[in-house]
Order: C-alpha cells, then structure tokens, then sequence
C-alpha cells in the first residue's frame, strides 16, 4: 500500500506539505502556507484576531484538548467470525482489517460533531472492521456476499465527510464495514485527444495533478479538503470545489463511471453527447454510497492553463458586491474562482492574515475607511488574450458597480490560504470554541432573503447573556441563475452539551434558509446530518423514487443506510 | 385555442414565415428562407443539383406523391364510450376529439418511416382520441384516470418525433390518447437577475423568443424543429440543437419542471446549485413521457447577444477540419455554433444553394481547386469583446489547421437554411427518394471510426445494381471530449418495400456504429424506433433501474409504454 497524508483520528491533522503544491500550481508567489501548524493558539492566531474573536464573541480562550488517543472507547467489534471469515477469503487475510488503530482512522467523517464526538474520546462511530478490495470484481464481489451475510457496507475515501457521511452504526445493529479504497488509486488510461483520464475511486486529486501535469494536463478540482478527498468521494458527494464557478465543479468533470452495486455493476455514461434516454450518471452522482460503490470514474482533463490570475477587489456593502456578482453571472462574465465575504467575514479574513499581503490589504481599508467593506476574490485561468478579456470586461462590470480594484496579493493570500480553515477549526477547538460550517444556494432574487434568514437564525440560537457567536459568509461560488454562501459559525462553546449547541442550532438554521428558498446544501452532500430535510426538498414522490432504485440495486439494505434516505 | 402553425399530415408542410424570423434573429442579412416551398421539383432544387443527384444515385425523378389526404386509412377508435365519459367529465366535452380530422393531426412523428406510411395512406399509428388539459391538476386528474380506465397516454408537443416517438397503438391493444398541450403555452413567470423563466410545456421556441425579446432576452435553443417543437418536448426528448456547442443544448437550459405521474407530482431541479441527493432532473429529461407528462418547465435564458458572427471556412481534407476542432475543443476554444461538413455533403451544400453567397463560394471553391474539400461553418454570439477574442484565437487554431477563411456569406447561408431539410425532403420524397437520417456521437479518438463504420455500413445496404446511396454527413456539434455525426442518406427508393430497405439500412448501421464506439444517437433520442439497442447501451442493470422507476412512477404502464424502454 503506497505511503499517503491521513488525517488525525481527533482532527484534520498537521500540513502535509501539500497545501503547498497547491499553491504553488496556481502560480502563487511562494507556496508556503501561511498559518504555522502550531497546536497553541497563541501562535497559529495572531494576536490581533485572538483579541477580537474574544470581544465579539464573549468568550475567554481555555485549554480543551481532546483526550488522550489511548482513551478514546472504541465498541468491540460486530463482524462475527463467520463474516470475517468469508471476508478474508474474498479480499486475502492482509486486506481485512479490524484492529482498534485501523477501526479508529476510519472512524466517521470531519464535521465538527464527529470531532466534538471523538475530542471526548467517543468513537462508537467506528465501523467494525476495515476492508481493503483491490479491483471492481472484488467490490461487486464484496457487496454480493456483505448481502448475504447482512453486513453493512460503507465506502471510505479521504473521511472528509461535513455532513456524517460514513456511519458506523446501524440502525438495525448489523454489522459495519468500511470499503476503504487506497488500493484502487491508479491511473487507468490518459485519451489526450479527448481530454480524458480513466482512474480509481481512490485517487486523491494531488496524486492525480502530478500524473496529469507530466502531460501538461490538469483537472482542477480543487474543494478545501484537497489534500485527503478521493476522486470517488467527489463523485458520490457531489463535490463542488473552490473553482466551482469555472470548470471545476466535479459533476461537471464525471463522463462516466463504473458503479458495482449487491445486484450487479453498472457502467453509467461512458459515451459522451448521448442522448439515449434519462440520463443514470446523474443517479450515481450524489448517492453517497447508498446504492453501491464507485470503482472507476472518466474524468474530463483539460490543457494546464497557460495563464492564471487571482485578484481581490473591495466593495463598501454586501449589496453592492452581490448586485455587481449578479450582472456579471447575468452577461456570461464570471471569473473562474469568485469569493465574496460579508463584512464578518472580510474582517476575519484581515485580522487572520499574516503575510504582507493581509497587512498592504489591512492598511488600504483603513486608509480608505473601508473596514466594514466586503472583500471578493476573482480569478481566471486559461489562454493569456481569452483571460485578458474576460478580465477587462469583468473589471469594468465590476467598476461600474463601486468596487475598488485591490491587486493580486489578495488573490495570492487566497490561494496559499484555501485549504487551510480545518487545520485551524483543531485549534480553535483546543481553545474552547465552537467551530462548524452550513452551506446553501439559491437564486439570485432569493440569496439577500437567504443570507438573512440564515444569520439571523444562527445569532438568535448561539446568543445566550454575554455571548453572541460571528457568522462569516461567503458567496463561494456563482453562476447564471444564482449562488452559494459558505458560512462558518464560531462561538464560546458549551462544554456540558455541545453537540446539542450546535445541533439545536443548525436545525433552525436549516430550517429558515429552506423557507426563505435556499437549498439544504451546496458541497457538502446530505450524510446523515441533512437527511431529515431531504422529503420536505425532494418531495414524497421524490424521495420514493429514490428508494425504487435502491431497493432494485440494493436490496438488501446493506449499502450505506444511514445517510441520505429518510429511515 | 390560440392559431399556430401545423405540421401537415402527411409531411413537414410549407413554410410559415418563421424560418425567416430565425434567419433575422440571428442578424442574417435579409431573412428570407431561400427554399422555395414549391410542389415540383424543379423549383425547389436547382438543376445542378438534381443533375449531381440522379448521377450518384442512379435515380430519375419520378412523380410519387401521397395518396389524397379523404384515402388515407384511418381505424375506428377504441376508446370505450364509458371511458371517454370520464375524459369528458374531466376535461370538458370541447377538449376532448376523437373526430378524423384531431386523429389524423396526431398521427405518429415525422420521422421517413413516418412519412413512407402516411404518404401511402396507412395512418394506423394514429391515437384513439387527443385531449386538451388546461394545466398541472388537470394531467396528474387525468393520468389518474387512464390508470384506473387502461388507457394509454402519449404527451403530444409538436409531433416532430424522428425516432417514432409517438406510437398511437400499444402491444397490449388498450385505447390511447394522446395528450395534446397546446393549452399549457403561457410564460408564467421570469425572473430577470436570476435568468430564469418558468412556461407551459406547450410553448414553443419562436413564441417565447418574441416574449423574451421584450426583455432583451434570449432562450436561445433552436433545433431545426423549431418552427414546431415545444419546449415540454424538447425536454423530454433531451433536444441538442443547433448552437449545442454553445449554451444552446436543451438539457443545461432546464433548470427545474414539474413531471405529473400517476402517482403523483414531482417538483424537481427548482433550486439551483443543490447537492441534495441525486438529479432526479436528469430522470425526467428523456423520459419521452414514459414517467408521466411535463407540465411546467424553468428555463435559463440569457441577455440577447450584442454580437453575433457566423462564417464559413474551408478544409482540403475531412481529417484536417476533425483535426482543427478537436484542438479548439481541447481548448476551450469552440465557437457556439460548429458544423463541418464531409466532402459529399460540402458538395450537396454548394449545389443546393442557390443565393449569391453559394455562388461565391462554388467560384472559390473552383478557383482553389478544393471541390472535394470541407465547409466547416462557425458561429459566436455574446459581448462584442468576449466574441472578438475567442474569434482570433479560434481563427488562429483554424489556420495552423490549414483551413481558409471563406467569409460571412456561407454562415450567412446556413443561417437562412437551416431549418430547411424537412422541408426539401418532402419534396425529393415526392420525387421517388429515400430520405433518411442518423445521428451519433463520439469521442475526438473514437470519431473517425464511428464515421467510417457508419458510412461504409450505408453505402453496403442500400447499393444495389446501379444505384447507390448518398451518405452526407457533417459534425452537427462539438465539445471537449467529442463531437456528434449527422449523417442524411438519400437513395432511390424501393417503391415495394421502402420500409423495409431503411430498416434493414439503420439496423445495420446502428450496430457498426455502436461496435466502433458510437452513441446510440445524440439528438434524435430513443423513441421505439431504437428501442432494441436500449439494453446493449445502458446495460441490463441500467435499464433495470429505469424500469423500477417506471414501476413506481406509473405501475399501470399507461405512460408512452411503446417507446425507449425495451418490451
């Protein structure tokens, strides 16, 4: 098994060195990550932001680290002795795993209720055994015989999941096994005259953009969890990414796919421009497991660009930025990455920054007096003239509508810094806070209700006497018809119940973006978390419908039950 | 019942004026359509290239026109009295026809077969009776309805199926009514910052173009249908279009309907920018009304261009043009309309044409020798900048390519044709001609393959002592990974069995097509004439997912149940 970056059982782990290759691909001054992997606080946070976080949010850092990795309670295992044994002799008694260090990595998914869960030492999430097939034959294999044997399987890739994609409980007390997919990473076959690769579900995009930039190709997908994310993860989750206003959202990259479900394997969309009937990709795409395991993806590649510029650009309201975001989406105008921050979330964005960039950035809104002002991040790669006109069209779209051009050094401070926020969420999190995420979409007509709804929401359900959490909102991504807000949520945590903070929190949250018309997600996919909203989105007839095509793919339940479908 | 134009019974029919209101849409010089919508022969194709066609064919003209409209065959309706009560009851006595004249209108598509059969006086494909409902709560009253009475229900938008995709009889011999709807053709709402419109499914094209254009809008989907096709149809057909190598293709204009089921109403795809579960949307697009009758369409539109440019350029060689888009594909560099034609059909195109533009060209083409050379038309549309830079660099890829700019006169020309050849075919099948069509896609590597299987297929089935088919094919539209194939096939047609000399022609021609990497079709969709090839493409285990759908859908079968799912 080829040696790879994991994530800590308790968090999103020390920087690899990766997040470096990312900036460094998209032409980045330097390539160094800014935030330092500290584990104090004193040093990852300047102090300038440590102050203000405890101004807005009442709260005094403290030390909360999670308990010691040796303590964390782990169930015995599930998987009886017959299963296992029916196991090894599928996959060979190296590939199936159930000891306690390879269950506890694989424990779950990301989101800050698996980590508030597994800081308190609580990982009875964990899947009772790990299995490690090697090819398509072998997974179909799997899921015919786990169907007999009524054994829950749950495919795991990077264990990035936000949304409680990977459970490894059952509702029915089966037994779990997690199908992780390292071993199914290569690249099959690069069609360079028709811009595709055929590669393994395992396959992290990095390991990909090294095979692929030896050809002077890239698929620039690039979501915040990057360094982990498997490509087959992207595919079930529906992944978005950062470049998702350009050509980088993941759905749009799939061509095709090879499916193995209990009842049988499924290559879906493999010719491209077909028009034979509805379209099956699209079901595979998004299903999170529930309907078998992805085992081979085609992928849409494109030329590396010869040309990539990322910019920032200041507006005085959020108003102005969105008015200015939406004439561009309107006239076909839109950078290929844009992120605008609401005034929370620009002061943030400051305070953090550390590099010459956040203090030229710092320095020009207060000589402006442009500090409640919004900060978006523009960029565009591609041939240098169709950049440069896409980019002095936009520039004066975006002129016209009040915003003051910036420089690059924000478009750079970007890049260095875009995956960066989970490895800070870890030390937040040792301080006391609570730190979690919320996404949604929604038309342009519909994003300032939806903004709105979705904070007024959150500050009314974290505000308790002397405390009052930060909402920081981005609009991460944009099209045509509408846009994403991204929000982060920070507030003084409730140590004697914090999942329920949160919890009680979100639901209402959840709840006004649906009635203010927002979606019940962007990126992160319906997991666990979003499933009871999912028959009030998709409606009864919808989600019936979703059920008739696990139940004939599936019918044994054993695929992932736990998320996505309402019980 | 608001007057619109009507396909004829036994054809395409004359023009009707709108050809010309594409043409001046477009910015073409003079918008008039240069076919004249004669009855002979003679005036319609100039004499050159009736010459060029009785040469290569071995054919002469003869006079083989349909039987008189009052003697087509017509069998008595199998509606049951008690039946049509119920329909009465529903819908009111003056929308429900079952009279000769309704029946007739609605008999089957326009595909050749279509028209060899009603030509000769056999509309047995005609429905039992049509209905006209009003709105959503009407069609999901009325799939209720013939759910319980076992009625079949086939959704009737324009009638211009190519593939057979509305067949009036059904295998078990139930009573079918063809749902007619031309009532559900309002805009009902648009919102203009988030480019959306929401209309009835009966609308068509031209008529919401003229809406839109009071808003400086534009749909900007255009089939060669498009005179006649609903966009309720185009939906469920997945229609490509014209300009699908630009934003034109129907399916990434949908962005949500409304499918009525037996079952129920499904509400899908409202919200844009979801990651909620799999796209139900893309099961409802291509469904060809077997999961029920789209009722309400959302659509994206755009601003109307400020810029529109079309031109011809020319290639010595099919492989060079194939060449030179693949690399503007590779990228990112293809114009929004591409049509490269292959040498015999560069050939039929110069003769054909008939305006000063074709007389120009025919001189160049003399001139520099390259009359077995390619036509390859480009067009752009959109701000003037953003179309003057993807133009030089487009027309920079073209030359080092090897092509030579011929000017705007050909674009001009193919705009003001092209919704033409239906009607031409009328006239050569008065003329004693075959005229039929396929269509495929594929990747750029598998491309020349898929050209030379199909073509070398076609020639071998409908030569015959001294006569041999015309095979003119051209790329129809283009995109990174592929392209598609439009090939049109003229012969002299076998007055004793015409049905048969096509089918035995597509049959084989659909299986080399697909044994050399082909897709099934690209525009046409499945309908029941490519029914049989459904399971070799999508796999047994796909179309087993389509059909649980179905089940659940519609467990009656009374849903279009002759067309695209296998029997």
């Amino acid at each position: 098994m080829p040696e790879r970056p994991e994530l800590t059982v308790q968090g999103w782990g020390p920087p690899t060195g990766r997040v470096a290759t990312v900036a460094a691909r998209e032409g980045t001054d330097d390539g160094v990550l800014e935030l330092a992997p500290d584990v104090h606080l004193g040093r990852t946070l300047p102090a300038g932001a440590r102050r203000h976080l405890s101004r807005e949010l009442g709260w005094t850092p403290r030390s909360t680290p999670p308990v010691p990795l040796a303590e964390v309670q782990l169930p015995p295992s599930r998987l009886d002795p017959a299963a296992r044994v029916h196991l090894v002799a599928l996959l060979g008694a190296e590939h199936v795993a159930d000891d306690r260090t390879t269950r506890l990595a694989h424990a779950g998914g990301r989101s800050y209720l698996d980590l508030v869960r597994r800081r308190a030492g609580d990982a009875s999430d964990a899947p009772d055994a790990v299995v490690f097939p090697a090819d398509t034959a072998q997974v179909a294999a799997l899921l015919r015989s786990c169907s007999q044997l009524g054994v829950v399987v749950v495919p795991y890739g990077g264990g990035t999941s936000g949304v409680g994609g990977l459970p490894g409980t059952d509702v029915d007390d089966r037994a779990v096994v997690a199908v992780d997919l390292r071993r199914m990473a290569d690249v099959h076959a690069v069609d360079v005259p028709s811009s595709l690769v055929t590669v393994g579900p395992g396959l992290r995009g990095p390991d990909l953009e090294t095979a692929l930039a030896a050809q002077g190709l890239t698929l620039g997908h690039t979501p915040r969890s990057w360094e982990f994310a498997t490509l087959g993860g992207c595919a079930a989750t529906r992944s978005a990414g950062q470049s998702a206003t350009g050509p980088g959202r993941f759905t749009d990259l799939v061509a095709g796919l090879t499916l193995a479900t209990p009842t049988g394997v499924l290559t879906l969309g493999t010719t491209p421009g077909t028009t034979a009937g509805p379209d099956l990709l699209g079901l595979a795409l998004g299903s999170e497991g529930t309907l078998g395991v992805i085992t081979e993806l085609r992928l849409r590649v494109r030329p590396a660009p010869r040309r990539t510029v990322h910019e920032g650009w200041s507006f005085r309201t959020w108003a102005a930025g969105l008015a200015a975001l939406q004439r561009l989406a309107r006239h076909d105008l839109l950078p290929d990455v844009v992120r605008l921050g609401d005034p929370d979330d620009t002061r943030a964005t400051l305070l953090q920054g550390r590099g010459p960039g956040a203090r030229l950035l710092r320095a020009r809104s207060r000589t402006r007096r442009q500090g409640g002002g919004c900060l978006l991040v523009v960029g565009w790669a591609g041939l240098p003239t169709i950049v440069q006109a896409r980019r002095s069209a936009a520039a004066s779209v975006l002129r016209d509508g009040g915003a003051t051009r910036l420089g690059r050094r924000p478009g750079q401070a970007w890049l260095r810094s875009r995956t960066a926020a989970p490895y800070l969420r870890d030390r937040l999190m040792d301080a006391g806070l609570l730190v979690a995420e919320l996404d949604t979409a929604a038309t342009w007509t519909q994003l300032p209700a939806v903004y709105d709804a979705a904070r007024r929401s959150l500050v009314g359900s974290l505000s308790t006497s002397g405390r009052r959490p930060l909402v920081l909102t981005s609009v991460s991504s944009a099209w045509a018809t509408g846009a994403a807000l991204a929000l982060t949520v920070l507030a003084d945590r409730d140590d004697d119940l914090p999942l329920q903070q949160w919890l009680t929190a979100k639901r209402a949250a959840t709840d006004a973006v649906l009635a203010a018309g927002g979606t019940l997600t962007h990126h992160s996919g319906i997991g666990a978390d979003h499933r009871p909203w999912l028959t009030g989105v998709a409606g009864a007839p919808g989600v019936d419908v979703l059920r008739a095509v696990k139940a004939q793919l599936d019918p044994a339940r054993i695929c992932n039950p736990g998320v996505l479908l309402p019980d």
